[in-house]
């Protein structure tokens, strides 16, 4: 199976992948939420129908792009969970007419150019801003978040359904207590508004990872729509979200050369295919996991084998393990657990690719 | 022409494209040296038009898949510019059998691999390190190279060609006497390799964009293969390769959403279409230069009007200078300046994507 790798591919461990959808599915039956998964992270309808074995029926996705994609795919109900882009009216027309497609708005501009524009019913979301300060109106905005209902209420084609936010200031965080932290202020700031808009029955919608792989409490909640989850990586372990047994891809790259004094090895896989994204171990950047790969391209992410400590455009530095280094052989290959998995998928089997790099196994 | 964008495109200006593939040009003859363009940074065969324009007939590239999209643009002479990937041997012999390939060996393994099993003429050039500490043989391991040029020397189909050197060490530096040290360092190494092994004829090829742009000792250099020039980037004028005038692209971005409060909008344009390169100002992360766009699509880099702080998969936060922040309305289009034009162009136009999502302006 290995001799098919000649480049960087990305591996998916279908058994991980689907035991992470499976948990997170309990997970949202437990506590009586929607799952909407965010397919942003695999960007590929493969995936999709691994979720829909298990029951998933809508998803979100982060660009009018990604929703034509799984649109072709026989996904009927899409959230773009992305601010809306005026520019791209004609498609969100072109969606609306053959799915339900909901959108974020989150000023009231984007909302007078879709009153105007929007040629079939669209349902929305008001993002609100709990306090990432990304997107998304800010929660005590009152007078704002009024407005913007009462506008959707005078339209005939939007329809309005609710409040969504991402707390994705959980991404900075290192330990399951601070993502709590942020959790109940931001579920503590949507209940209020819940209340106060009670009157527009609006539903509730949160999306980070490490909430909802962590969190028990979700007063006030109606749906989830976590993304990274699926596959995880280097950085959700790091926040706390997950164990590292629990990271379903790693990128198989083949060594291109070998240096025994500085105990590193190159691989082809560089910035292009996994993204530069690091974490920080004390003051070096890490940008990866290496992990040996077996004949059947797995790996045990619990005996990691060295440490990418830097990317070029298609050059990986892979500081090795003493007593592996003798081992390993130009051409062969091995695993790099990545920092982003979402950023990596893109880059390997993203929705724009004419070839998808990837080997489920 | 600026209605034609929906969501971020790469906008390539032209005059500024050809005025940097005319310099180096010049600089190249005026030093007599070899201009061999490394490829990676535009991946494009449109770009490769324009260099064919200025005389240009030999290119570099990274991957043996990059080598075989410019060999079907009709590019005869396609030096790989990264350490020979043994697992791509089939991909090497087909494109042996119809160009000048020429390839790069810093290992026995490789070279004893490649004499085996490799079928047709290719020109071999030996990398060496001169203190980057990423590929190639440290310069001062005469034994080594010595093995290297003579298995070379026994094979009847690799032709040596010279020593090859990436000082990728200039991208750490901020200032061009920083460069000259690294340069002259890199040039004394190799001059001295060259009188070494004189018995083996030699050529030296040297290749960063900051000693190329800046350098006018090039004792004992036959070869220049410069990349990011024919675009740069904040991050070459940071370095000091450029003017801030002489970089060619920015990525047109929509507004989908602006806060007042903060002075900052959010932009259609994240990650997965800049990558996440950042320069430090002080000790914020700055991951492009914000500015407007005129009517054409053209930009004043000179008079940047904000600053991306932050970037997520499709999002990016922009700080936007007080006086401008009123005129800028959701629905815009910005202009981003990338930090790595290399990797915001393979996002946007790399040979792997369906569509070339970029715009001559």
């Amino acid at each position: 199976m290995s001799n098919k790798i000649k480049k960087p591919f990305l591996l998916i461990n279908e058994a991980i992948t689907n035991a992470n959808i499976s948990k997170m599915c309990s997970r949202a039956k437990k506590h009586k939420l929607d799952l909407r998964p965010h397919m942003k992270t695999s960007q590929s309808e493969v995936i999709g129908e691994w979720f829909r074995h298990h029951g998933i029926t809508k998803i979100a996705v982060s660009s009018l792009s990604m929703a034509t994609y799984f649109s072709q795919h026989d996904w009927k109900d899409i959230q773009v969970a992305f601010p809306f882009n005026i520019n791209e009216i004609e498609l969100a027309n072109e969606l609306a007419s053959n799915i339900k497609l909901s959108v974020l708005i989150d000023h009231p501009d984007t909302l007078s150019f879709l009153k105007t524009n929007i040629e079939f019913d669209v349902n929305v979301w008001v993002e609100i801003d709990t306090g990432y300060g990304r997107s998304g109106i800010l929660n005590d905005n009152i007078n704002r978040i009024h407005g913007i209902l009462q506008g959707i209420k005078e339209s005939k084609k939007l329809h309005f359904f609710g409040f969504l936010t991402h707390a994705g200031h959980n991404y900075h965080v290192t330990d399951v207590e601070q993502i709590k932290a942020i959790h109940l202020d931001a579920i503590g700031k949507l209940s209020k508004l819940k209340k106060t808009f009670q009157d527009f029955n609006p539903l509730v919608s949160i999306g980070d990872t490490p909430s909802c792989s962590t969190q028990s409490d979700f007063t006030s909640v109606d749906e989830i729509r976590p993304g990274n989850f699926v596959f995880y990586d280097i950085m959700q372990e790091f926040i706390g979200s997950c164990d590292i047994k629990d990271i379903a891809v790693a990128v198989a790259c083949p060594i291109v050369a070998r240096y025994s004094s500085r105990l590193e090895v190159v691989v082809y896989g560089g910035g292009v295919h996994l993204s530069k994204e690091y974490i920080l171990n004390g003051d070096k950047k890490v940008f990866g996991l290496a992990v040996e790969l077996d004949k059947n391209l797995k790996w045990d992410a619990e005996k990691p084998i060295g440490l990418v400590t830097s990317l070029s455009q298609e050059h990986g530095i892979v500081f090795i393990k003493e007593e592996v280094f003798k081992d390993l052989a130009i051409g062969d290959k091995i695993g790099i657990i990545p920092v982003h998995s979402c950023m990596t998928a893109n880059l390997l089997m993203g929705i724009e690719r004419k070839e998808k790099d990837y080997l489920v196994v």
